[in-house]
């Protein structure tokens, strides 16, 4: 029996084309065997309501193509030949299983009050960026239509490198700076570049959680160790290893800056053992409380720390736009890698993201954002003081874009993660500390993103957060 | 000795900011070595010309920072206990040496004329293309600014399935859609979830090298079988591998259509061995001569095809937009891995690219697109056949955007790359056939692009290539 060829008026596409797809399909499906009789031209014609020349030409496009033989008298009919789609042996076999199936929730996650990680999303300047990338579309000639240069655009690789230098204390030339797909891009190159599969890498934890399974999937075997008040320990006897991931700046989640002492000890780990840290300057540009460390970087003299630097927090994650500053040596092989993972990042977001440097709005927009986290920042910290009192203690590092409201000793295990799930149930999107270790977890709270609470809503939603989360 | 401290008034970075940074680069770089004494506040900013107080404020800055310390008359000196950079140790070691250094050649390719894969970059709407970026860029909303969905955005994996279904035969739901960085991009995604290190993949011989390099990058051990006239040969007792990566449409580089009974073998193979095929469907849309072959992914129905398509060809390979079509069952590993190795595509080009299907551009441009390629094939295959007479033999393959002038038999070793080299010398950027194989070339020929090269010139740059390649 003829399954029902449907066409479509209101689509764009000519009537002969759409009918030749939906047959195609047909026979793909297994609806229109190998030997299987078509309805006449004409009838099939009068049945859709197109001219017969229609059904004629999309009959004889298909019979170039081998899909329908034309028999004469007995009409027009799927190529007795074929053989479609799976042979009897695979019939026997389950369906496909991947090697690696972790599915990605859909639908994909919503922007929801407390999420952290993110810049404020209102405050983004649209229309200024809307223009410099309309300009910038306007602009686009061979250089921007063809193949990327894997390394970065040289203007943003350029502008990188001079805004580094004054806010970062970091000395580098545009040569040394490869641009990537933000942070996970940053840490596909250098996995690929860097490791081999089953080395070690030191990782902080409490840690990112999505940088270490990107390290995992690339095959890196996880070495924590714990953050204390200083930062990530390093332990005069520690394991070797070919890489340490850490968050200078800022730890991710904990807050706490890495001290001076701590870094010296990781340079000279480094060096000792003929390793690489990466340094994941993630959020560095938000501080709020004292003095402000340069980047690990600056103090690289020995060439073994790699920056990865993303304009995530400082511009917006969906330009999907990082950076690295490695050692010289190094450059030529990481944009060698980047050819082979991605051909390079897309032009236009470069283009715009270098005027956006260049022209000096970087530096404005910083310096709003700032100010406006730091009230945002004081704002939530009041009211979830107020929400919760002494029920969780409020922990507000020197920086970065998020509170840490840790739970009080002898909390049952579980309940950051319970009450995370609750308050997602409320619509609100808080993190578990207990969720970012690696090993048992030896700490719970909730990770507080402030950037995306207006001052007016922060008692409101802390408040809500209290009912919440019980 | 105190290292020339300058700074710019021209910068819009403030005095202090500046000589902040100048003098931690100093630090860095050795210059200043821990315990050297910096100049005075008073002398300093009588040297540079500055207010006192911008050098109190840097030095205070620097101070809180654990650069600097303040010894009364002694004055201010270079933090005495700083160990900047190398460890002794470290200094007896050679430079880093990267595990993987083949290095990009700077400055990144120009598009000189005959250079291959690349679509005509005159021909392309510019005007149009920007009109509908500014468009996106203005809309851009919270979900346009926040990280991308890692399995692209939705209004373009539905774009993509509607396009398939009708240009390529190809029925598939947007859910199958996952969008990638180009084809790179694509086979990053496959071989992180399909692939272990060390395991077997069937390449073409010759074949797209950028490919097969960034399959062996991912650990592929690759296994060359050569290309006849009906495509790539499957023989009944190939070695075991887990995948095959073919260019069904128009072989690459030889431009030959994989015929139907080879299909069908590759598609047995596949579902016998429980492997998977890639097809690298990278020019389909450019068919100028006979019926053009629905997808190998049409003739699918056991699920063993993954369709990578990629926007490289039929809009530019500067947006670095592709995509595939997986198994249902593979989808979720595949975003998967689209979140650790990048988070996804930037969402601007994909809302841009989702729109210029929707609205039916994308349908004209192909059209008009085939009609100048084939006005310039014709001009370059004449021009080409005129200016090297019998000394090269030229095919035309029933589509894509080169044509490959083969050389004749006994022709000596390396004429053909020595002729490409020569080339490049003049301006000219054609590429050399003997380089596409894996293993020892059977093979010399020229591979000239004709895409970017218009009906007018085509006659004298053939005369061109013809005096550079002697």
């Amino acid at each position: 029996m003829t399954p029902k060829l449907r066409i479509d008026r209101t689509e764009a596409t000519p009537l002969q084309d759409q009918l030749a797809a939906r047959i195609r399909a047909a026979v793909a499906a297994g609806h229109l065997a190998p030997g299987a009789r078509l309805p006449s031209a004409r009838s099939l014609a009068a049945q859709l309501g197109v001219a017969r020349g229609t059904v004629d030409a999309a009959y004889a496009r298909l019979g170039g193509e081998g899909y329908l033989v034309t028999r004469g008298p007995a009409g027009t009919v799927v190529a007795p030949a074929l053989r479609i789609g799976a042979s009897p042996a695979s019939r026997d076999r389950p369906a496909v299983t991947p090697p690696v199936a972790s599915p990605v929730a859909p639908p994909w996650p919503r922007v929801l009050p407390f999420r952290m990680g993110l810049p404020a999303l209102d405050l983004f300047p649209r229309a200024l960026w809307a223009r410099l990338v309309a300009r910038a579309a306007r602009r686009i000639g061979g250089a921007g239509l063809t193949y990327p240069d894997p390394a970065g655009l040289p203007a943003l690789r350029e502008a990188i490198a001079a805004y580094l230098a004054v806010a970062r204390g970091v000395a580098c030339g545009p040569g040394q700076v490869i641009v990537t797909a933000g942070y996970q891009g940053a840490l596909a190159l250098l996995a690929r570049v860097l490791l081999r599969p089953g080395e070690a890498v030191w990782c902080e934890e409490p840690g990112y959680p999505l940088a270490r399974q990107a390290l995992a999937a690339a095959g890196a075997r996880l070495l924590p160790l714990p953050v204390d008040a200083e930062g990530m320990a390093v332990p005069d006897a520690a394991a070797p290893a070919r890489l340490a991931v850490v968050t200078p700046a800022h730890q991710a989640p904990t807050g706490v800056a890495l001290s001076l002492p701590r870094r010296q000890a990781l340079l000279d780990w480094a060096a000792r053992r003929d390793a690489f840290v990466i340094e994941d300057d993630y959020d560095a540009e938000f501080h709020y409380v004292g003095p402000r460390l340069p980047a690990l970087k600056a103090l690289d003299a020995g060439d073994r720390v790699i920056l990865a630097g993303s304009f995530s927090k400082t511009l917006f994650p969906g330009l999907r736009l990082g950076y690295l500053v490695a050692p010289a040596a190094l450059a030529a092989a990481l944009a060698r890698a980047s050819l082979l993972l991605a051909h390079g990042a897309p032009g236009l977001e470069q283009a715009a993201v270098a005027a956006f440097l260049a022209e000096g709005h970087f530096a404005r927009h910083l310096k709003r954002m700032r100010g406006a986290y730091a009230a945002r920042r004081a704002a939530l910290s009041g009211a979830v003081a107020a929400a919760f009192g002494r029920s969780l203690a409020l922990t507000a590092g020197p920086g970065g874009l998020h509170l840490l409201a840790r739970c009080p000793e002898g909390t049952p295990a579980g309940w950051d993660t319970g009450a995370v799930a609750r308050a997602e149930a409320a619509g609100l999107g808080p993190g578990a500390l207990s969720a970012q270790f690696l090993g048992p977890a030896r700490a719970q709270g909730l990770l507080l993103g402030f950037t995306n609470i207006a001052d007016t809503e922060a008692a409101a939603l802390a408040a809500a957060l209290r009912r919440a989360v019980g």
